[in-house]
This record gives C-alpha cells, structure tokens and sequence, in this order.
C-alpha cells in the first residue's frame, strides 16, 4: 500500500524543523520519522536515497516559505526600504519566540554539508537567490538600476543571516532589529 | 605522567579545524585525537568535561586568532574602510583556496550547540565582541562617534558572516568581496 502524499509533506516539515533547530548530523532518521508522525514506510517510499535527500528537500520547502513570506511583506509595503525592516522585525520575533532556538530554517544544514553535497548546494542557492530577487524586484521598481539592485538585495540577505548569528548567540534581537534598519537606510540612499 | 602542554593546544587546534569543516556533531573525539597527534589520555587530562569543553576552547582560541588578524589588517591599513575590504580580501582568498570547505571558524559550531550550552555562548560571544572592538576602534579614530562605531562594526560582521554562508552555497567569492565593498563605501560616508 503507498503511503498517503500527506506524509511526504509532514516528513519534509518535521526535518526542516529538526535541521534548523539541532543541524544536519545530530538529526537521525528516527527522530523525523517521530516528529513527523509518518509510518517509517513512508519516509523510505518518498526518500529512498535516504537522509540527503530529505536534506534537500527540507532546504527547497523551508527556503520557497521564506521567499514567500519576503513576496507577502513586499505586497503588503510596497516599497524595499519597508520590506527589509518589516522583515527584518518578524525575524526577529520568530527568533525570540523560539527562545533563540530556530535560526536560519536553511543555514545550519548548509554550512554541515554544503562542501559535499551538490544538490544540497543548488537547493540552497536557489533559496537564496529566491530571496534575493524579491528584494531586487522591489529596490529596481523604487528606481534602482538592475545591477545595483541585485548587489544590495544580496548585501541585504548576507547582513540579515549574519545577524541572525549574532541574535541567537546573544539572546537579543537587537542585531537583526539594527541590520534592518540600516539596510532600510541604505536603500533610502539608493534605491 | 601529566600530558605535555603542547598537547593541549594541539588538541584545541584539531578541533578548531574539524569543528570548522564538518561541524560540532559530525566531529567525534577520535577524530580530534587522530588530527592532534595527541596522546588520547592528553584529551581527557585537559578537557575532563569532554567535547563540550574543547568546543568552548576552540570557539575562544578560534575566536582570539580572527581578532588578532583584523587587529594587524588595522595596523596595515590605518582606516576602517581599508581594514573591512582587506579583511573581506583575505576571507575570500581562505575559504576559496580551502575548496569553498571552511568558513568562518565558529559560526557552524554555535549554531548547532547556542541554544543548549551557555558556556559555548559566551565564547561566541566574546569572539564577536573582540571583532566588533577592532573595527568600531577603527571607525572610531576615523572620526565616527562612539555608538554610530558599533552599529556600523556590527554591520559589517554580520555581512561577513553572511556572505561567507552565500560564498559557501555558491562557490564564489563574489558575496564577500561585495560586503567588504559595500561595507567600506558604508564606511567613508559615515566614518
């Protein structure tokens, strides 16, 4: 009997979850299954080349939720100055609210496995790209030039995960709270 | 008989290196003793607590090394501008020549243990505080006035940081030069 599609989706949750809050090695196979609450069948029948390529997947889910909730917040503000502090806020409540547990859904995972992992690699560089085009396609429509736009919608996304590093290592917001600010302040300057 | 010292540093090195590459979880003991050239009782003289505490060592020895570096890019180049687009140079040219395999020496580390390791944390971030120190110093003798001098040094770590995480994803050191571009233009408007 296949499994039922809705595990596929539950399996690939529960490792986003897990990989952005414990990272790739100290997450086992057991744990996702439990989490996800998927009969073990299921995650073999959708993931037969196993781990890596839940990884993958998990990386490609967590990384299309975020571009959308940057496309939402764009629809929403209008403007990319706006765009970055707003997102730059729910970041930050998100990291706070989980008691400075959930990062970056896709980082963790990326910097563990990132140098022998092809597909690992494409699936988060699509993710980053992702995020960075909504945040040039709102800096190009302000008036920026194209080239422009695309160099600080990526210093944007880079200053943003930075500081993401910094928050969950001082269990204050306040540097993705500042990154936002200052990154609205530069897209002001020359968006 | 007591272990020499020069195991301990030896000890803390190797894993510093392992840490860096592969991550906390995905790095065993045996591997770290392997790596030190270590005698194994060495490992457990030093470090009785274990992996937890050799991952603070790393973290603090690691972090001390990534200061020292930004304090003698200051000396040579006398301006934060300069110092911010030589540091980002020579990150680019490490983690390209490394095969895009290492990146910043403590990032994966914290991230995979800040939530649950108090001790990690305040390592962490007694390294980005000292990093932070060179460069709002820097911005400070440039002219910058004193809190202006640390939102802009925090900035500038975090866009480091993050595009070391795109370098990484993409195989290109395009991200981190741009940061340090970006960052230095920041800089000479603000400094």
């Amino acid at each position: 009997m296949p499994a039922a599609p809705k595990h596929r989706a539950a399996i690939v949750a529960a490792a986003a979850a897990l990989f952005r809050r414990n990272g790739y090695a100290a997450t086992g196979l057991a744990d996702i299954t439990a989490r996800s609450g998927a009969p073990k069948g299921s995650l073999y029948h959708y993931f037969p080349a196993g781990k890596a390529q839940i990884g993958e997947a998990a990386v490609r889910a967590a990384g299309e939720t975020v571009r959308r909730t940057f496309a939402e917040i764009d629809a929403e503000t209008g403007n990319a100055g706006r765009l970055i502090r707003a997102y730059a806020g729910r970041l930050a409540g998100w990291v706070e609210q989980s008691g400075w547990r959930d990062g970056c859904p896709i980082t963790t995972v990326l910097l563990e496995t990132a140098a022998d992992d092809d597909r690992m690699r494409a699936a988060g560089r699509a993710a980053f790209d992702g995020w960075t085009a909504v945040v040039a396609e709102a800096l190009a429509r302000d008036g920026a030039e194209e080239a422009r736009a695309l160099t600080l919608a990526r210093l944007a996304i880079s200053a943003l995960e930075g500081a993401l590093i910094l928050a969950r290592v001082e269990q204050d917001a306040a540097a993705i709270l500042s990154a936002g600010d200052e990154m609205a302040a530069l897209f002001a300057r020359e968006g």
